[in-house]
């Protein structure tokens, strides 16, 4: 399924992907999207934010049932977060148009612009921006690693970075969000079934720690002298998975930048990014007190991005379970990991997941992977879930 | 002094200095040298390494007395080191000239390519080059941030990447090299004298570690089935500063890169280079080891660069010392930073240095100093010594 896009934005060196938002990777995945909805003769629109829309019937008669995910990776990631869901949405609209349904609602598929966030560090920018979480100043000076700003890249692209914020008229499109998404645990490989539903997803942020000492000669100046900020860093780095095992949430540095970087020179700065999850919120913003304090007030700590804990509507939620699993409904799962789907959700847009199973739960990687039985069973869930709902 | 190079290659966000080997800067700065040069009538020659020689006489007729440093700088670094001892090298000849002196050997300016290694990892690349110590193929195959070899790198600057190598003949112009440096430590301000002679360089090295893990979510991967090379590496940082302490030497982790290096991913690979130094070669090498096996044999450890103990030639240390202080000989200093000088030394070019004080000791930082009058002294004193070698 995911063949076609196998190629694009892929390092021969890992087998990993790259494809930033507003890269040439991306554009490239965005005319694949517009090649599929024209085979399909669905009407494409894409947003002031630059997420693309792809409709079968009209949803400025009356809201629509929306599915779909993102194109973007996370750096050097896999083939199926992200893509397995829109891919999947065009293979459900198919199957629906094989059983010769005609939907009472329009049926969208959506591809949500930059929900990796690994260019400008904001996860769920399409999502974000729509929704008005995520205020368009703020959105538009984000730089990524080479100094320019989102204006900037947005302009390269062709589009009109000033038209970007929150956009009324397109979420009212949206009476209910479907988004089917590889598994990113083993939850449903314990459970032995193909296919979950998400109950919610759990309460995460990113904080960026800033430590800062004196740059100087690393063969010069004695131990006795030196202020290296790589020392607090590593002790941090320790305390966070300390303090993480004992509070039962998770805590990751994955992304650390040493200022000059010269490896003949002490560092002046180290710039450090913590992320924690966790079913209970207050443990997790414990533990980054925790970690603040422990270093004794020494680095700047900076929130990134906070997204409280997200449950999914209920109702619909076990309306899915029933239509994937039948008499024997499917599994309800908590998640670790942020969707658009969760921010849809918090801005009150009625939203549910369906995952995929992952036989290794290993996801952000190039081992990322789903069995071909499961995609397809995941087709024929989603479908389901779109037959039922557009009724 | 440093006026004219003031604005070359300097970042005006931190005031540091980015002077990357063969960088719109570097290549900035070589024109202001050949324009020294020119101005006072000096025969200029690029050597196949890309070494400049601006010479006052004939040094085919009889190997010359030569004086000089490097412009290139470490990322963010300063502006003395380096390019302070190639302004006092063409102010040295400007006294010399003013004092009437007709030298019987040739004086030669020199300014040597690439000493930091800032883009290629690999210190004191010109003289090295020069004398054979590296070997061209190796060279030519490093590669900076961008993946460009340095073979790519020159050709790109108009230079013959494939004549780079051990050059004899260039080698056997220099008699006699006295490099000035600014000092980058404080040992003359607890000498209460603005200028030095170097005694010896440390031996040093620096190895590269890989810590090698599992790249995974980091929001859905439990902490216990993480392989997260983060946490290696955080406790090699501090057991290197620990070990160092104990062994009497410098351990210094200033580089660092994280591979995905999302801040939502755990990362896969984490690169640090160790660099140390100290005054027993024994106690530098016995460290490197321990930290291999505190680690458990989990990084991988490869040695990038090595350099012996370099005893600068005794008599000619001597007779700068006494030069320089007359009754009170110049203190003589040992040194924890690498120079070309010591390149030279190794090579059997009987050589030495000047440094001048630094009043805080920081070097490698923006915050790098030196007072206008010690310059000035190190100036005269360099006049002096090139008086004193050249009769």
């Amino acid at each position: 399924m995911l063949e076609p896009l196998a190629h694009i934005g892929r390092d021969p060196a890992t087998g990993g992907y790259l494809r930033d938002a507003w890269s040439d990777a991306d554009l490239e995945l965005r005319e694949w999207f517009a090649g599929e909805a024209a085979r399909r003769g669905l009407d494409l629109r894409e947003d002031r934010n630059g997420n693309l829309w792809a409709w079968w019937g009209d949803p400025s008669r009356r809201p629509g049932v929306v599915t779909g995910s993102h194109l973007d990776s996370v750096r050097q990631g896999g083939a199926f977060d992200g893509p397995l869901g829109v891919v999947s949405a065009f293979a459900a609209l198919d199957i629906l148009k094989n059983r010769e349904i005609v939907p009472d609602r329009p049926l969208g598929v959506v591809c949500f612009t930059d929900e990796e966030g690994a260019r400008f560090g904001v996860p769920c920018m399409g999502s974000r921006l729509l929704t008005g979480v995520l205020g368009s100043d703020r959105a538009l000076g984000l730089t990524d690693d080479d100094g320019a700003t989102l204006a900037e890249v947005m302009t390269r692209a062709g589009r009109r970075p000033y038209d970007v914020g929150r956009d009324d008229e397109t979420l009212a499109t949206v009476g209910t969000f479907v988004e089917l998404h590889v598994e990113q645990g083993r939850a449903l490989v314990d459970h032995d079934r193909p296919v979950g539903v998400a109950s919610a997803i759990w309460p995460h942020g990113r904080w960026r720690f800033d430590f800062r000492g004196r740059a100087d000669h690393a063969g010069t100046t004695r131990l006795a002298d030196r202020d290296d900020p790589m020392l607090p860093f590593a002790r941090v780095v320790l305390a966070a998975r300390e303090a993480a095992e004992r509070r039962g949430v998770v805590a990751t540095v994955g992304k650390v930048r040493v200022s000059p970087g010269n490896a003949n020179a002490i560092p002046g700065l180290v710039s450090a990014w913590l992320d924690v999850r966790g079913a209970d919120e207050r443990a997790v913003r414990e533990l980054v007190a925790e970690l603040a304090r422990f270093s004794g007030g020494g680095p700047d700590v900076r929130e990134e991005s906070w997204t409280p804990t997200v449950d999914f509507d209920a109702a619909l939620r076990d309306r899915l379970a029933k239509v994937v699993g039948g008499d024997t409904p499917a599994p309800v799962l908590p998640t670790g990991a942020g969707h658009d789907a969760g921010i849809l959700a918090a801005a009150g847009v009625p939203s549910a997941m369906l995952f995929v199973r992952n036989p290794t739960g290993v996801s952000h990687s190039p081992d990322e992977h789903a069995e071909r039985a499961d995609c397809e069973a995941g087709v024929v869930a989603l479908a389901d879930v779109l037959e039922d709902l557009c009724r």
